[in-house]
């Protein structure tokens, strides 16, 4: 079942965060959203993150007339994997982004301007961080489980690193230890293609860079389908409005993923874009460790892992580092790759086959009284 | 050995060719080198065929001073594997190009002005036509072998399907009977990059349109590598000269692919790189047949295929539907999967490897008299 109408709400910390570029950001808003109720003993509090282009919007709608619902909403309600009659659901915009958490987009305290490029470089665990505050605010000292996918993966293995205490288990799906230099070239030309546009100027833009980002979009996309799902989706058809041997004829995916580039500026700044592909590529979990082993020392959680076959992004090796490193541990850890043709977002659309997996998880974290 | 210091040729033919689209493409000049001698009974000539953004100039140097030999001098010349003491070695440039061949910034004779879009959209069957004017020229009937990787590849099986009286064995090496969506979808964004660039001008431009050819070189050099050799190459390193929390920051490969990119619009014209990616996203050896088997249904030249296991572009598997399709129609065909981390970029490569397969294969279609 649906959650149903839901509404986004926000809290502002003052005194912000140290980055680990040393800057302090600050104040910091955070966007998130609630699903459910916080029980009494506060202990039923699941976090879910979300990834590069992602936003508070987890579940439900905002209002009836709404044509889709949030962006994981097939996990999230009444009955189902992550039951709001159970559980006490949280989603909270990351910082950087540009759906209403402190980013490029907001006002720079020292000008009354847009940050634009004056906005700091921030990480993966800058986001963490700042997210720390609001789970610190909503009064919940130990989450049960923090949970997500991609950036989102990144964000749930920086609660288990660097916050060892204030989880009871953790989800990583189709994640990476550190984006390897595939991934970050892949980001490199989406970040040329924004620079390449004269209309952004730089970062100040009056009206969002439109063909640079599409473009970048476009490139981004590639990574997040695959071979096999290209395949059964587009094959090599050609688009029926084209000439074959026309100059600007284009086959059928090629249209799509223009269609979906131009979409994509409605609802995306460029600015955020390049700033979040940065924390991506700089993600490393092992970032001022001399090794994962000494970075995963501190984990106390549970952690499951997914990882999925055709997903060339963060490809099922590079999780399986993680988990042979946890083994190596001794650390509680568990570990599915799943055989989907989905590409990197099957995490997103894979629910039916991780849902069972995760109950059976949630299931034995409950029992062992981790909390 | 070397084949010392070689001089280009070229041909002419008024009367040109009817091309795929029906449009005719006249007059068409051949700019093409030759290495070593033609025997009396005209039996020793090898074509070798160029990819994307190759050239003419397969080995050798065209003087003293040249700091690099031809792309591909590591298996041309005495001793080496195309034996110029034995073989009679050609490379053309193909139609298309912009290193001599006709091409889009050729002269249009209805205008006296460059082509550019005007000139028609190609297939890599109208390369091999083109082709086969020069050889018949040359007063050659049957070549002894045609070999190519990738574009070069898929010229190697035009001659073996289209022309089979004309060769006598074929060498493809990273080909592809069609590229996948994937393939087209990263053709695609590095079309849209030149498109975006607004100096490109509909291709009516003065310069090169630098900034969007870089970038769509920038994307291509990321699909001829591999993850693998882009972690040895690269790995997660940070350029020596940026902070690692500058926004323009780039990562040492990052920084390579730029450099790269940015070198490569001094040799090679964009709406070049524009006719020939669509000539690449078109090909299909089934083009105009019902199924592959059919198309290979003429084939009568002994057949030897090459694929690398770390190629993404041109994945082994593709090559594997040629080698069963042709072992079911009964065709004298043989094939090495090389173990190998260089990517597609494997076929330019790893000579060392493929060279003493080549030499057998050559060896055995010697012996059977096939010519």
């Amino acid at each position: 079942m649906s959650v149903g109408i839901v509404t986004a709400q926000s809290r502002t910390f003052e005194s912000g965060i140290r980055l680990d570029s040393g800057r302090l950001l600050a104040p910091i808003t955070l966007v998130y959203e609630t699903y459910g109720h916080l029980n009494a003993s506060r202990s039923n509090a699941i976090l879910v993150e979300h990834a590069w282009t992602g936003d508070a919007h987890l579940a439900g709608k905002h209002r009836e007339e709404d044509t889709k619902p949030g962006w994981w909403d097939a996990i999230v309600g009444p009955g189902r994997l992550l039951d709001t009659d159970r559980y006490f659901v949280i989603c909270s915009n990351v910082i950087g982004s540009c759906h209403g958490s402190t980013g490029p987009t907001s006002i720079n305290p020292k000008t009354g301007k847009r940050y634009n490029l004056a906005f700091p470089v921030i990480t993966v665990r800058d986001m963490v961080r700042a997210q720390k505050l609001l789970i610190d605010a909503l009064g919940i000292e130990k989450l049960l489980c923090v949970m997500g996918g991609s950036m989102g993966g990144m964000q749930a293995l920086e609660w288990a690193t660097q916050h060892p205490g204030s989880v009871a288990s953790a989800i990583m799906l189709a994640t990476t230890p550190r984006p390897s230099p595939q991934a970050i070239s892949l980001n490199a030309v989406a970040r040329w293609a924004i620079f390449n546009d004269p209309t952004w100027r730089k970062g100040e833009y009056k009206h969002n860079p439109k063909d640079g980002l599409a473009l970048a979009r476009g490139i981004g996309h590639i990574t997040f389908l695959s071979d096999e799902s290209m395949n059964t989706k587009f094959g090599r058809r050609f688009s029926a409005k084209d000439g074959q041997f026309d100059f600007f004829g284009q086959f059928e995916v090629e249209r799509y993923l223009n269609y979906n580039g131009y979409n994509f500026v409605d609802r995306f700044d460029a600015n955020s874009f390049l700033y979040l592909a940065k924390a991506l590529d700089l993600y490393d979990v092992a970032l001022g460790y001399e090794s994962l082993a000494e970075a995963f020392a501190p984990v106390a959680a549970p952690v499951q892992f997914f990882a999925f076959t055709s997903d060339w992004l963060y490809p099922a090796y590079q999780t399986e580092e993680m988990v042979e490193c946890l083994r190596g541990l001794g650390k509680p850890v568990e570990y599915h790759l799943i055989t989907s043709a989905y590409g990197h977002d099957a995490f997103l659309l894979e629910h039916e086959t991780f849902t069972p997996l995760v109950r059976d998880f949630f299931a034995r974290v409950e029992q062992s009284g981790a909390l």
